[in-house]
């Protein structure tokens, strides 16, 4: 029987990296695809008596219903730990706990867009913010970035260009997918721009903790004076994402307006994994585990890049990341990475082709290498495979630039 | 700085439930308002048990980002039950594992809703329903009610005035907050009816199996030979809310476009989670700890209809549900239930109104009283309090009632 769908159902589609992840599930697939953590450093064990004791002690209570807001201790231990780390200002009443970061994407679509109203966003973003956003049928405007981040000229232009811009989109540091971190003065200027416009930020900062080298630099949320910007900040990354526990930073107002719409998205998030998280912060060193993993993911970077300078063949460039889980590569004009990826694959590699981080399409000339999921030495190996297919490919474009030229001359 | 929010926000209110919860946590406060299960009965040292194996031989797996579509051996499981128990012809694949069954509202709306269109759905019914509809900015057509179900002609009526009705939401067992159930024949006729105006129906079964007498009736969607019906099941009612884990049960088709949304949503819900109920499955009984909740439910609902009998005023008119945690009370016309709220919450009682279970509003007299969440005797003092309110407030109504005419005989 023929249903009707909602208008926006007809911009819904499966996420082109979920379906490429389900290829990485082959055996002996070295899959520089997803953005998943390392699993061999989850903290297991202690993750396993934290949850004895809770299930111990209050286990009938973790397993009934819970505020929305979430668990007051929670929202306390990471309002703690957003004044240290980052000097940001907020209490944990403040702060509002979600069902991943995803779902903080999902909310301030809810709150800010109406169909027509327009998203700016870095160019390329996050895969999973676009289809977040895309729920809710607004139009995306990509504002060039560079190695420092948003260019504020282009920012400018943009903005002047359109009047329904009600949400801005940006990832900060060690940015999905480029690894681009943006500096201090161009986290000044846009804000600037922000408040001189009214358009409320979500500030997305999962990976912020992740730094391998270089000094930390605030966050937006600490720099803001206005109260536009709303942080999110997700446990997925420096701790575990199987327990889908993240949070959102907002002024109370807009705190309260998330509030409501995730009453009606979800009631609550899993009041057992809000209380892991707690009870471990209060009992063991999350920052130790974060050095591991800091350590961990430098090291495999670095083995990246160098089999990258080693096997690459010349006029591919990319990013070299400060921290995070990705690079970024573009390969020269011309060379389309999807085609790419059908040979990879069947050399045993995959990644994810670039396209599908801009909006509005385009760049099928780039692609986005995880760093964080495989060891080393399948690292090494997957990137000198990449780097033999490359080889191939760009070999046989400079064959076919050359071609015509001699059949003219031949002609001729 | 005044920042713009989307239209849908002028809509979304906070839940007055989880206002009168609050409330509820006064020491002392016997709380008939909220929806929550008996937490003593949670059988929190299997629980336990069960996660610990789970994280000895599955830790790294279940802490990691899991499928969308949610855990295969917990989509069987479910499954399975659906066809044993309901005579549900779904396979795992028609299942999508989602967080609490608010969540499987929350996405129908986005499936099915654009801002105008229509939602039918049954007058009075639940509360959360109507929160996360709101978000997509529909029009709530109420359909009258009487104990056998949504009235036909009425159901006709309404369909034929409208002409943008784009989904059905129902609670044919047990209603949320009538306690009602829907008869055979009404289920068939409704049905017949959605399929002639190829109306998807969510129909929302989180109480089916707390049958306490009479016999269970096939659910809508063990009757649906067109697809139409979208079954949200859940764990929160007969093993535990805590864990946000739930189901929707759809047409291939339409389980493609809800994974689609999820994605967006929330990636997936709790993977450990969902690992902690499909192991749970696996080696214990479910059905041996559903069975003593019914005996439970039973006996305070029995309490309750008792001591109803007993203390409460003449002209009030109330249900007796034959299974789940509800019944609902009519007050005589003019009696405000919020004022009733006011004086009963001073004597420690506290229940929830009726009139925001109607989504156009009206029907002040009304309130539901839950019957699962106290112990016998709270329930038994609860109920012999309130009766003692309602009878000051009839009293004090009859006399106002009177006054005028004896004054104007004085006067006359």
């Amino acid at each position: 029987m023929d249903i009707r769908m909602a208008n926006r159902m007809r911009e819904l589609k499966a996420s082109e990296i979920r379906e490429i992840l389900k290829l990485t599930q082959r055996p002996g697939m070295i899959s520089l695809a997803g953005g998943l953590p390392a699993a061999e450093l989850f903290p297991v064990e202690r993750v396993a008596e934290v949850t004895q004791t809770i299930l111990e002690e209050e286990g009938h209570r973790v397993l009934q219903y819970s505020p929305t807001e979430g668990d007051p201790r929670l929202r306390t231990l990471i309002a703690d730990r957003m004044r240290e780390r980052w000097g940001i200002d907020a209490g944990p009443d403040d702060i509002l706990i979600t069902t991943g970061s995803q779902q903080g994407l999902d909310l301030s679509g809810k709150l800010f867009l109406d169909p027509g109203d327009a998203v700016l966003c870095e160019s390329p973003t996050y895969l999973g913010a676009i289809n977040a956003f895309k729920a809710y049928e607004p139009e995306f405007i990509e504002v060039d970035t560079d190695d420092e981040g948003m260019i504020i000229e282009d920012l400018e232009r943009r903005i002047a260009e359109h009047p329904r811009i009600r949400l801005a989109y940006v990832i900060p540091d060690f940015q999905n997918p480029t690894g681009r971190t943006w500096s201090l003065k161009r986290r000044q200027a846009f804000l600037d721009v922000m408040a001189r416009h009214a358009i409320p930020v979500v500030e997305d900062n999962p990976y912020g903790e992740l730094r391998f080298e270089g000094e930390p630099l605030p966050p937006l949320k600490a720099l803001d004076e206005h109260g536009l910007v709303i942080f999110l900040g997700t446990f997925s990354k420096v701790f575990c994402p199987g327990l889908r526990i993240a949070w959102l930073a907002a002024a109370p107002a807009l705190r309260e307006k998330y509030v409501m719409a995730k009453q009606g998205a979800d009631l609550h998030s899993s009041s057992l994994g809000q209380r892991q998280i707690a009870v471990y912060l209060d009992r063991f060193d999350l920052d130790a585990d974060i050095e591991i993993l800091r350590e961990t993911y430098r090291r495999r970077r670095e083995v990246m890049l160098k089999t990258m300078a080693a096997t690459f063949p010349p006029g591919i460039r990319y990013t070299r990341p400060q921290g995070g889980l990705f690079l970024w590569v573009e390969l020269p004009e011309g060379t389309n990475a999807r085609e790419v990826l059908a040979a990879s694959l069947e050399q045993g590699v995959a990644f994810v082709p670039g396209e599908p981080f801009y909006p509005n399409g385009g760049h099928e000339n780039t692609l986005r290498l995880n760093f964080s999921a495989m060891p080393e030495d399948r690292i090494e190996e997957g990137i000198r495979r990449l780097g033999h297919v490359l080889t191939g490919f760009l070999a046989e474009r400079a064959a076919a630039d050359h071609a015509p030229t001699v059949a003219a001359s031949v002609n001729g």
